[in-house]
């Protein structure tokens, strides 16, 4: 039997998704988790690896097992099994052709920032603090050039593993809500660092150390070094994987939003 | 000269507001952090406790000082000496006869509580999990009842130190956004465990365990041992303080919210 199951998680006390053996990680922790409700050893294949720090909130995994267990028992089990950090949101059967990672046809992060004076209290480790005022109509503009098939090499982690650098974004937005910056990056895939590395360079627009058109030219140069810092894990969230139709997975997704 | 100051707070790692010997709380780290910037002992008065757990986003305190220092700094530098879970969210100078709990005409709290099968993984010690499909719309309607001065005797904590149990109720109502259940209520002042005993009650009614008018019934009854539990501190948020115009304090706040 071949499972998919959507997990969330809070990135801050964990060394990442990819298991490890010298550390806490998320997949160490679902692994355990479904092997002890198996009663078999069981590993698992994720969407996307998110780094220390990131958080996850509709990442998909998928799994192979020869334990028969109802559907309930495999959520309330794993639930019960993983650390407070980590929760299983739903689980299904999927056929034996779906994979996490290479059936996926796009992934959406958001990236949150608290652009205010006062430094986060209850949102520590939720967000990006910001206390300088960002312009967030501008990184809105500054972003939109890159949209479409693009070498993203500027925005790319030097460690990075992947083959090449073209990636298709489908969609970026900047928006602001009250002390809160949202940005809404949707692609085909994404580089190491590239949703954090982006984010570092908007940063810099929108606090008016870089025009508009700098992203632009950024983007021409293909050479990281040019880009601005890679800004703090602890505001971004992956949020959602697309998947073909066929598969019977839920195209829906909710955004993770703050008010206060 | 007197200061007010806007306080947020994560409850979680604190044995709640008041000042203790034998552990951290909010109040100890707020007069520490203020006495440091005034280098001179500085004591606070708040708006209303808080217990072990309970969250602030609009606590209000007064204090008063012979230190002269820009208002930045005295948000800068107490920001700066606070733990993470604290912060200072603004200050003012006010008139001498404002008083943070005295001058006070309503307090506002909102109870938060996560509805799903899936325990809260990122919203831990920020939610209360339910996991039994709860009815929203029963529990608005059944904490009508509420409302207006009334004789709040069964929703009292036992050692609740006030002097009579009559409290005016000015807004209670209960709604629903997706997974998530939102409480909120207005009162001029309030008991010990008064949000969380009245929530423990609508939990009942929410799930079907009590009829809607099982609410009038115990407020009638006077008796704190016929109403439901008290619920988890951990959803329970203090929101904000509504002040006499004419101390010129923001009538403005937001409500916590959030979306996953």
């Amino acid at each position: 039997m071949k499972f998919a199951a959507c997990i969330e998680y809070d990135g801050s006390p964990f060394f990442g998704w990819q298991r490890l053996s010298h550390g806490p990680t998320v997949q160490g922790y679902v692994e355990q988790a479904l092997s002890t409700v198996a009663a078999e050893p069981i590993a698992v294949v994720c969407a996307g690896r998110t780094d220390s720090g990131v958080h996850g909130i509709g990442q998909v995994i998928h799994f192979e097992t020869h334990a028969q267990r109802p559907l309930r028992g495999w959520l309330f089990g794993s639930n019960a099994h993983l650390p407070d950090g980590v929760a299983m949101r739903w689980i299904q059967p999927v056929v034996d052709d779906f994979h996490a990672r290479f059936s996926a046809r796009a992934r959406r992060y958001r990236y949150i920032i608290l652009n205010r004076q006062a430094r986060p209290a209850l949102l520590q480790r939720r967000v990006c603090w910001q206390h300088g005022v960002l312009d967030a109509a501008a990184m809105h503009e500054a972003a939109q050039v890159l949209l479409g098939e693009q070498d993203f090499s500027s925005f790319r982690a030097a460690g990075c593993q992947a083959r090449h650098a073209v990636r298709e974004m489908l969609e970026v937005t900047v928006s602001r809500e009250g002390e809160f910056i949202y940005l809404d990056l949707v692609a085909n895939a994404f580089l190491h660092h590239m949703v954090r590395n982006i984010t570092g360079s908007l940063l810099m627009v929108g606090a008016g150390e870089r025009p508009v058109d700098w992203i632009g030219d950024l983007l021409e140069q293909r050479d990281r070094t040019q880009a601005g810092m890679t800004a703090p894990a602890s505001g971004l969230y992956f949020v959602h994987v697309d998947y073909p139709e066929h598969f019977g997975l839920s195209a829906e997704y909710t955004l993770p939003h703050f008010i206060f």
